[in-house]
């Protein structure tokens, strides 16, 4: 007999759960609505070739993919012994496959845009909520099946965008009643310009920027050993120098900028673009959560602008995003300036669990407001027709399936928690006047069918 | 440079294709929760297992099946020479693969009552709106990745379930604004009872089925050189009398359930058991616009009990389902019964958008309520602003990112079909009041910010 288990990283959500992702998803809908973007789906099942080299080789290692069919499924598996002795493992993988599961929301969005750019506006604002897939080892809050809920502007470089998302993504935070969350704002020209400055060649950009991207979490000493492992000298006195030290203030912001300003014109004797750029962001943006951090340095290569993250002190990130004006251009003629941001829905839902920030009707969601209690076999027409009134008046009406004893019709309703029962034999039948009882009080009282609807929203 | 298109049999959903989408799916949920029904969620992913066999040799060929990774394909990569020669398609394939994509919602549906016995109540009512995959070949209305809405009670035999089901789906059907359809309503046991009658060998009962399911389509001449064809003589005096005949009216359910009654009575000298099944289910039933219709077959060979399909003339079915007593206890020690109903959401939005259905808002539906324009770099903040404060009054508000020519600004909200544009330059900006312009008259008009949206709004 097969496991009832769901696949291994992956899970069912019960009634309850999909009722918390559900009041998540939609407040997180409402706030991206009133900034004017609009929602997009796209097919969980990509062409594999949309997919393969733009995450990375870890990336391709992780995306599920999908056995080929039919004649074409034969013709692979054919052709194999001839050629396959001394190539490595990506050539059967390639050769079997055609097609994979979505990685991420980005890359399939870069790939519409360049596949309806007759049809979509000049500036597409766009947000999509749907499920990814990795193929990474499952761990406690790490699953192979998780959400995705992005928001995205495309086809401007303005940093009006920038600022537009920053407030996007703090209200729908705000509104779900988080009150202790910071917006870590940084630059790739920026850590660019730095690592430069401090002389670390240019093929050692991508490890140093993984080992200060945990300068935050491991501390520096610690960091300064990891480079010194992957054989990298940024130099300990740029590392002890305040440099890449996040402000602790909104209002250090400006003399941050400063700080770096001079760093770099002493050591490049240029400017950094990306000083403006960010002076520009922190103009727009009225939020105040908001800080410079030299440090920060987000994962995903195709980043070219603003990086941001989200984070709560002990908890981390619960999102995070940047511009990346390169993307779209692989998958068309034109380069088209775009930036977004991405919320992950289960480490919002986790913390939210913690906390206890469900309103109670979320919280201790319910079947039904009302069950229908069935007599006997005879009546079972009056039940049902007694539900479907019931219904008429905006309640949600579950009916007992089965002509029971009553003592069992009850102790059902106890466990789907159900707050009012409706009892409805011969005698309330004849009178048309149900008996309506309070299934935590025990109490009974008779009413109109009428009547029933605001007795029990009151 | 890799194709743009979404992979083959699968489609991208810009905005307009999403509120539609939302609409349907929308009241779907409300009816189905105003019937007690509670949302359940499965990972799109399930162990390729929990699948393969379920759905007949044809099914079993459209699971799209994920590649196994890491050393587990390496084995099973290196496996392979010593034992492949003689071994099928299939060996490769299940050596191959491990997990596949969801095919349907039932399957699933039965996995989880079965892994989650204890959490469940008594009678688990759920209903699930997801994606399902299937490797078909892809045509006009046929899709790979498509919509299911299914509708489910575990746990009950009574026909209560049947006829609560049929009540949901009708109040769907009527809400999104179809009043043409037919409820066709038939039994397994019946078809069994009725081919038994006529002498066909059980062995032939499948094909059998599979050209009755046809009659309505292709009349009754046809049918009977099919099943000729397959070699089975199910009797021209049989399927030329009237008893494989739906009815035509609802009054006549009951002579009909006399007269196939009266034929099981005389071939096999018994009653059908299935006879007083639906009879219970017509009794429950309020809608009158269901019909016996024993030539109803449906394919899934899961089915123990009533089917049912709904059906409008010239186009179709919009969904069916019925009575599977079986399918959970293939999970499970426990047989537990089953009753359900799938709505197909593709088929219903096509229909719709052919008959104009849409109410205008998702028909005509834009991006915004308003635009707030840009004047100059210096007064970004301010636009952002009048923004965030036409945001608070529940309009949603988009913003022109770039302080570009008003007349491109214009041209852009013409674009996006957003009905108001806001002015906000300098004079505008001194005596804080926007100036409103209607898109549609040109007319425009200077408001205080707390009255612009009573006035958009009416």
């Amino acid at each position: 007999m097969a496991s009832t288990n769901p696949a291994r990283g992956m899970r069912d959500f019960l009634p309850a759960d999909v009722r918390k992702r559900e009041y998540v998803i939609g407040i997180i809908k409402q706030v991206y609505e009133s900034y004017g973007f609009e929602p997009l789906e796209t097919p969980a099942v990509e062409n594999i070739d949309t997919l393969m080299g733009k995450y990375g080789d870890e990336g391709n290692q992780l995306i599920f993919k999908i056995l080929k069919r039919g004649e074409k499924l034969d013709e692979s598996l054919e052709t194999r012994d001839t050629s396959e002795s001394d190539s490595g493992l990506s050539s059967p993988v390639s050769r079997l496959t055609d097609l994979a599961l979505r990685y991420d929301l980005t890359v399939p969005l870069a790939r519409v845009v360049a596949n309806n750019r007759d049809k979509l506006p000049k500036f597409f604002k766009r947000y999509q909520i749907q499920p990814v897939w990795r193929a990474d080892r499952p761990a406690r809050g790490r699953f192979r099946e998780f959400y995705q809920c992005d928001v995205d502007c495309i086809g401007s470089e303005s940093m009006v965008v920038e600022a537009e998302l920053i407030h996007a993504v703090s209200e729908v935070l705000t509104k779900l009643g988080f009150n202790d969350f910071l917006i870590r704002l940084n630059h790739r020209d920026l850590l660019i310009d730095l690592l430069t400055g401090a002389e670390v060649p240019e093929d050692r950009f991508e490890k140093t920027l993984v080992w200060l991207d945990k300068l935050d979490k491991i501390g520096q000493d610690a960091v300064v050993e990891g480079l010194e492992s992957d054989g990298i000298d940024l130099g300990t006195a740029i590392l002890s120098s305040s440099i890449f030290q996040a402000v602790v203030d909104y209002k250090q912001n400006d003399s941050k900028l400063n700080e770096i300003n001079s760093f770099i014109e002493t050591f490049l004797e240029r400017k950094s673009t990306a000083i403006e750029k960010l002076r520009e962001i922190l103009k727009h943006c009225s939020v105040r959560n908001i800080k410079i951090d030299p440090s920060l340095a987000r994962g995903l290569s195709y980043y070219t602008g603003a990086i941001m993250e989200i984070n709560i002190d002990g908890i981390g990130s619960l999102g995070g995003g940047g511009r990346y004006d390169g993307l779209i251009g692989m998958f068309g003629k034109e380069q088209i300036p775009a930036c977004g941001f991405s919320l992950g829905l289960e480490r919002i839902l986790v913390v939210m669990d913690e906390r206890e920030m469900f309103p109670p009707e979320i919280a201790d969601s319910r079947a039904a407001d009302v069950m229908v209690t069935i007599w006997s076999e005879e009546t079972i027409a009056e039940s049902l027709k007694l539900a479907s009134e019931l219904r008429a008046q905006n309640l949600r009406v579950t009916v007992y399936p089965e002509a029971d004893k009553l003592g069992k019709q009850l102790k059902y309703a106890d466990s789907i928690k159900v707050p009012y029962v409706c009892l409805y034999g011969p005698d309330e039948i004849a009178d048309a006047k149900p008996k309506v009882k309070n299934m935590k009080t025990g109490e009974e009282r008779v009413f109109e069918i009428n009547e029933i609807s605001r007795f029990i929203k009151t």
